[in-house]
């Protein structure tokens, strides 16, 4: 008769993988390769952004007091002594009285402090232009180190990195920075039942599903996933391949074997390694329950459920809020039949979602758990918390997409 | 004076740029490099998955008729004839009265149709198990192409694959498919103005911050992005790239050069190459509206303002939606402030999310155009429509994040 574990909460399983999680390594990428990184340091601007006064739009820059007064039908009458090209360096002043013409970003005269919108204005001749508005000073200008001054710490160690944050890193001059480096995340199925995929099974056996679905997982978290070759329920053989494993990875996942049952090594092999810590063994969680997890030295091995559905609902909901720096997305939706959950467990539910018009329905997935087809069907998952024993027709719940 | 542009709707631009999309590339994948990838084939199952009937419990397989009225007090006694191991094939039958030992996965007996979980049985002796609660036929049991049938469709062309796509593909021992190429997208900065990121710019000049925040929003849409040096406002310089970039690449972004002014050479570029068809130039958006596209041959170009963050909104607003294969994250939220919008006219104002315990508030990042830092303090941004004249305070709005 096989052992029965002592289960945990699916909170207590989170907190305990996030307390014995892996220190994150840093390194130092180019600019062009750190978009969906996590930086690893902060950042300061070493100078004014932008350091000259810019224009933001096409017209023409003039000292603000020129202009005031000035209407449709009393224009001022202001002199163009020339024109402002872009990337220009202009190192004069202009007298009262005098514009010049500018285009969008380009440098104002050294006194110059606004500029008018070419809209507003008319061209009397060559030399005389006419101010339909007046400005007031600052107008239509971005001042020097308005964006950013120097000095300025304008991104902290942690943040994840965007296309607008790279830009903005790009116009501090910033080409190199440090980034956490994604982990390594070795993948180990497990069973004397399961064959590689291309190989046809005979009666009784099925194909590895694990490697698949977890290795894809894995890098939509933006970790790199190394997929090992399959391993029968044979202690030496899983030991030799966790240690080399172990040695290549961060975390490595082990998939099958730990479903209670007479072949079940996973737990053996990870009791015999020295400085084994086994975290939990058994998590009150509909599927997945078998899950369970050791920290060995600094890394940590996840032993997965056989079971494809099982396995790949863990991974969601147990590493993937652990690993992916993205968030979740997440939607609202109507349920459309009871669906009866456990207290005492934490129950999670594929759902479809059917889209009638205004009212989105959230529509459970059912089939057995041995099933792959049920999550493929799926658009997300709906979390039946411990306390609650279901949903009812009609209730709002929130979806999570996968 | 510059020309003005005749202006299109937003609407209008979006669906001018889908019916005038390049078609997309098919490749052959293997199975592990297929995730985030759209499907280019029709999938239809060769074989009935599972292909045997499968326990999905640990426990005793059984005919169901000999556990029929058993119960806690009066358990039916069967005889344990062995045990079945995982991956084994059976190929014998069970008879009346016998039960045999079957882990979870396991494959049944010819004529076996239940199977009774561990929990509800005792084994009495060696040889002789108690039944404690009665299963119907087929309980706990997956049966032959209960999964999927032979000749069943399961997925259909344009299906975007995610990790348990990959897992049921591999369920289904397919390990090549047909994939949608990623599109090649080239990125043209433009501008007498911009100088390199790792060169100090002079008084008048501005580092090339859309080459960096472009790549870094292409990649993010899962397409390949390739940079060109940065040309001046030259005629010739940009044609000549520009016609390399349409031989390697599907869609070709210019950034800068399309601003109304004296330096446009954009559009007399696009318009000089054979078989060009402007779409459109102008868009009634802020920011953006210098925005222009054209069809050359089956390829596309867009023009992007110079501006960074009008650059980049138009990337998210136009260009992500028709590249990217997923969702966008949205939340609800409520107008921190009042903003004011011009009807006749699509705004995308950017928004931070302040999160006040239930209440989620969308603050307006405010600054001028030309101004990096909005988009990077900004979480996403929230859309006001062509007709309407902004939001109020405590109006709901829907934020996108980038």
């Amino acid at each position: 008769m096989p052992e029965f574990f002592k289960v945990i909460k699916y909170e207590e399983a989170l907190i305990s993988l996030k307390n014995n999680f892996p220190l994150k390594l840093r390194k130092k990428v180019f600019l062009n390769e750190a978009n969906n990184c996590i930086l690893a340091e902060d950042i300061v601007s070493s100078e004014d952004i932008p350091f000259f006064d810019r224009s933001t739009v096409d017209g023409y820059t003039v000292l603000a007091e020129d202009t005031f007064g000035s209407s449709e039908s009393m224009p001022a009458f202001l002199q163009c002594i020339g024109e402002i090209k872009m990337g220009d360096t202009v190192s004069y002043k202009i007298e009262t009285g005098k514009c010049v013409w500018i285009p969008t970003g380009g440098m104002l005269p050294l006194n110059a402090n606004a500029v008018v919108m070419v809209e507003y204005t008319e061209k009397l001749d060559e030399n005389t232009v006419l101010i339909h508005r007046p400005v007031g000073p600052g107008e239509n200008v971005i001042q020097k180190g308005e964006d950013v001054r120097a000095g300025q710490k304008v991104f902290k160690s942690g943040k994840l990195l965007r296309p607008q944050d790279i830009g903005f890193l790009a116009s501090l001059g910033i080409d190199r920075i440090e980034v956490f480096d994604s982990y390594n995340i070795g993948i180990i199925s497990t069973g004397d039942e399961i064959v590689p995929i291309n190989k046809k099974p005979l009666p009784g056996q099925v194909r590895d599903i694990n490697s698949y679905s977890l290795a894809a997982a894995v890098s939509a978290c933006g970790c790199k996933a190394q997929n090992y070759p399959i391993i029968k329920d044979n202690f030496n053989e899983l030991k030799s391949y966790l240690k080399d494993a172990l040695t290549w990875n961060d975390i490595v996942l082990i998939s099958g074997g730990s479903s209670v049952g007479i072949m079940d090594v996973t737990l053996d092999v990870l009791r015999s390694f020295e400085d084994s810590e086994i975290l939990f063994h058994g998590i009150a969680v509909k599927p997945g329950k078998p899950t369970m997890a050791a920290k060995i030295r600094e890394k940590l091995v996840v032993g997965l459920p056989g079971h494809p559905v099982s396995a790949l609902t863990i991974f969601y909901v147990l590493l993937k809020p652990l690993l992916s720096c993205t968030m979740p997305v997440k939607t609202e939706a109507f349920m459309s039949m009871n669906i009866a959950s456990q207290a005492g467990r934490d129950d999670f539910v594929p759902v479809r979602i059917v889209d009638n018009g205004d009212l989105k329905e959230a529509v459970p997935v059912l089939g057995k758990s041995g099933m792959m087809s049920i999550l493929a069907m799926a658009d997300g998952y709906i979390h039946v918390p411990y306390e609650k024993q279901g949903f009812s027709k009609g209730e709002k719940v929130e979806v999570i997409f996968f």
